[in-house]
């Protein structure tokens, strides 16, 4: 929470939680055993139903928009931004609603993922890196003792560990600010960077490329291409006549629009997508699907929990925002699922979740159906807020079911650990927010301590959005229904062939893995691509023993450097900044630096 | 020359010799073959002998010292250095006095070299390594047909090489101007960096410490500890007692003076000191042994040659310069043996030739004992050009030697072959310098295109050198009579205990390796002990692999990055600038300069 009001960033749990999780329990089991008195013992199944729990309810930080959307809605904000705020417009924070709010909104993502998780993890076969990279740290910590591969294994995992763990250490006394660093390192030239074409050293996503199949990194890096490399740039020229050209490269008048308007939701996957991994089944997945399916959820419970839920939330939030009125709220359950499932299916395949987006996007067509006279402003906030809650938890509880299945855990204590997760979210994080905002008068201030810099975006952005359609630059929509299409077409062919000719499926791009760096940029594309090249010099050096150890280092690259981020955020909360600051200047800045230092 | 004179760097060109030279005779002799004109074959004594031949005569571009003491005695820059130049310490440049000085002068260092040979090579087996990469650069492209090891070796250093070629292609973007750039990052931290402590990411070096034995190593580490993290830090304790604190830290009155006063002349390995590497002598050895000293160029006309250059020079060089009396000409040449061997040995532990620093001695004891009066300043730049252009020759000829001896090249016609093109080197570089220094008038102005930034630096050091000893700050000749007694004592004890208790011997540092970072700072050591570590692990993984490859990798490393300053030196010429510039500010710099920059 406290990094979530200063930085505005929450960083991903899952591995901290495995990791300590296992060293609580074991240090507790240890104590126990010594007593006497362990009557259970400790095994991978516990170890990934509490971090399941701790990922769920540290997930509410995030999804409950303390530093964004929920915040965005209070009146000190609401004075920061741009517009002249009416009493409408605002709804200042207090521990009941928002616990309230939380509690009817956070347990629908929950539902809905129930009846995704079969298609996902064992149909799509999708790789969920972290997901992956957790249960591969699980399963080494409980390694049976004689398995020779194993232990080799879990020799590589640590090994690569404690690289990508002292990289990511390293990394840190180098970026003394936010422009610094190894993440702003121009590898291609000063050009490629500012078009977001680098390598910026992250050990995760190069992991995370070693884990996903060749066709996504191509996929990923093919949609880079298209959108930073091309058409931006493309738009770009025709600054004066599609949009003005005195606008900030920020607004979503200008060319951020088109960014925004072209998001992976376009590019539903249709029925059937083939599964991108190969269909040959090991002993290992045989087992993990067996018990993966034995301790079924019946998807009738899924979906009577969701509809329910989503009743009483639909009669409960106008009460609390009388501007979300109830059919707005009709209609996002409506979609939610559809949406949910898109993001759970691309994080599945590249290690992104997009739930902000999906906010984004509710705020917009929510906050322009409204309109301006009728509170518009704070019903797209709303409206944002139950949005991302479902997409979010989505996608961060598919990752926790992959890690699952392949500890072999119940799935069934699986939902009950995140149920539990998401209630205690639900009342501990208000409480802690109310903390901070009780206790600091300047919270969300600009300059302040706990300046929550999202808080206004969104605002600003839910101001933007009452405007419609019409506040959107030339042509964006034209472009938003071609590319729907095309990703619609590529994957029915894609589908065609997969049937016709096996031999091309395969080198056709996935539109949803393509999507994503339209929005971020595609350095992490090259970052997954860094890891394809390491897995396929490695596989043609030593098939046998890239197949062997190559899941093994690339957890270990992508957990030690997930690790590195407790430490690193210990470090942020008590002020202590990195000493150095590399940066990367034109030569003609450079020496304009020079005269400056010199002078 | 040019580059000489810009930058005032020659970079050395072994490597690009031993390549190029193999690529054109290589296109000669097959265009030959196809003609049905080819009588000999091509060999590696012919590379070899080449590669020489051209180290000899582009060496004395360094040791004539157009860009230093030559050009420091002309007047244009006399103007440009501190006193008032009278007559008497101005002599301006011109043809035929140049080509005299270093015919008379130049082939000293190669008579003196001979004798050395033997010693040096074979009986101290010391490394040299770039002479060692060259040679394995060389005997891989001369390989025989279906030698399966040597094909591997080839493979291996032909991809290091082109690992360590890519790695220099890529640290130049980033290298806009002198403090920019991968050579400059403070991997240790900002306060590491000032002392020196700090990784180059240099694939020389790293190369050089692969081919070093760890002892060699371990004592540049310690020495770079004790000069730049103990002795320099608390000499500067004392800046207002022992000297000055006003100067400039380049100042030689200041702590620059202790540094240069410590140089490695004073640590003489005493006789008989033991060869660093082990004394298994393999068959290609015994076979290289047997070459190296059947074509043997006797003592007598090594000794013969000497004393007659000597001769012909000391009655020469006093009509050249009136300022250098006969007596300083004989007593150069009487210790001039003694510091080439020092030079010849050092560069051969740590591939470091200290020449300019034995060149520096000069000017200061034979500027001193000339004094002001007597035209002191220009008796020391000359005295500086007869010593460099003797201890330059003879690291530079041993480098070539042990090439030789690796390759199975006849001393006599690597003899042979120096003397041709240090014959050919005393007119062409000359001569390169009058077309420069008559084309250019501003040359040596600061701010031309040509400034030849250490001319004016050699002049001031002269002018310095003049007031003798009593010019160096306190306590410097005292620390300087402590370490030399304190390094023959060393010598003495690891000799005696090489003796009495062998397995003690090898853990006590060598003097002379320690000495080179006290002057040059640690962070070359760092590069070392990065190769020695890589080649302890890789030993402790695959002993038998570490051993049938590590050559080769450290020669693949050494020459890759030698080969590069080939395309980067003809982009300075071609004036062609890097694009960006990384550097590194601390937390506060850097705050500054994004107030700089957004203002």
């Amino acid at each position: 929470m406290k990094l979530n009001l200063t930085a505005g960033i929450i960083p991903s749990l899952n591995v901290s939680a495995g990791l300590l999780g296992f060293f609580f329990v074991k240090t507790w089991t240890r104590f126990l055993e010594n007593c006497g008195l362990l009557k259970q013992p400790f095994t991978r199944q516990e170890n990934t139903v509490i971090q399941t729990c701790v990922v769920a309810s540290s997930g509410i930080a995030f999804s409950g928009g303390f530093g964004s959307y929920l915040f965005g809605m209070s009146g000190r904000i609401a004075q920061e931004s741009a517009d002249q705020p009416s009493a409408k417009d605002i709804k200042d924070p207090a521990l009941g609603w928002i616990i309230g709010f939380l509690f009817v909104v956070s347990f629908l993502g929950l539902f809905s993922v129930v009846p995704l998780r079969k298609i996902m993890v064992i149909d799509f076969k999708l790789t969920y890196p972290s997901g992956t990279a957790t249960a591969h740290l699980i399963n080494s910590f409980h390694t049976p003792e004689g398995a020779k591969l194993a232990k080799k294994q879990v020799r590589a995992l640590g090994k690569f560990f404690s690289f990508s763990f002292l990289w990511g250490f390293f990394q840190w006394f180098f970026k003394a600010e936010d422009n610094c660093g190894f993440a702003n390192f121009p590898t291609f030239g000063l050009k490629a960077y500012d078009n977001m074409f680098f390598f910026d050293f992250s050990a995760t996503y190069v992991g995370v490329g070693m884990i996903c199949p060749y066709i996504i990194n191509a996929s990923v890096l093919l949609g880079g291409i298209l959108s930073w490399g091309l058409m931006w740039p493309l738009i770009e020229t025709r600054k004066n006549d599609w949009y003005s050209a005195e606008l900030s490269p920020k607004s979503l008048h200008g060319l951020q629009g088109y960014k925004v308007c072209k998001d992976p939701k376009m590019a539903l996957p249709v029925d059937g997508s083939p599964p991108p991994k190969t269909l040959t089944v090991s002993y290992d997945d045989q087992r993990r699907t067996q018990l993966f399916l034995k301790d079924q959820i019946p998807t009738w419970f899924a979906v009577a929990g969701y509809v329910v839920i989503a009743a009483v939330s639909t009669a409960t939030l106008p009460h609390i925002f009388p501007q979300l009125k109830w059919y707005y709220i009709l209609v996002i359950y409506a979609c939610a699922p559809t949406l949910a499932f898109c993001n759970a299916y691309g994080c599945g395949l590249t290690d992104w979740s997009l739930a902000s987006t999906y906010g984004k996007l509710a705020i917009f067509t929510i906050g322009a159906w409204a309109g301006a006279a009728h509170g518009g402003v704070l019903a797209g906030l709303a409206a944002c807020g139950v949005m991302m809650n479902i997409v979010s938890t989505a996608s961060d509880l598919m990752q926790d079911f992959k890690t699952g299945y392949l500890t072999l855990a119940s799935p069934k204590s699986m939902f009950v650990s995140q149920v539990i997760g998401t209630a205690m979210g639900c009342v501990i994080s208000p409480c802690v927010f109310w903390l901070f905002y009780k206790a600091f008068d300047d919270l969300g201030l600009p300059g302040s301590q706990y300046p929550a810099p999202y808080a206004v975006v969104y605002r600003n952005m839910a101001i933007l959005g009452v405007e419609g359609f019409s506040s959107l630059p030339k042509n964006c929509l034209k472009l938003c229904y071609i590319f729907f299409c095309g990703a619609i077409l590529i994957n029915i062919f894609k589908d065609v062939m997969e049937r016709k000719c096996k031999k091309f499926a395969k080198f056709i791009p996935l539109p949803m893995a393509m999507a994503i760096p339209f929005y971020i940029g595609p350095y992490f594309a090259i970052d997954m691509c860094v890891g394809s090249l390491i897995l396929y010099v490695w596989g043609r050096i030593n098939k046998a023993k890239a197949d062997a150890f190559a899941p093994a280092v690339a957890s270990g690259l992508i957990c030690g450097d997930g690790i590195w981020t407790l430490p690193s955020s210990i470090l942020a909360l008590a002020g202590v900044k990195a000493p150095i600051c590399m940066r990367f200047f034109s030569r003609a800045t450079s020496t304009r630096i020079d005269n400056f230092l010199g002078s």
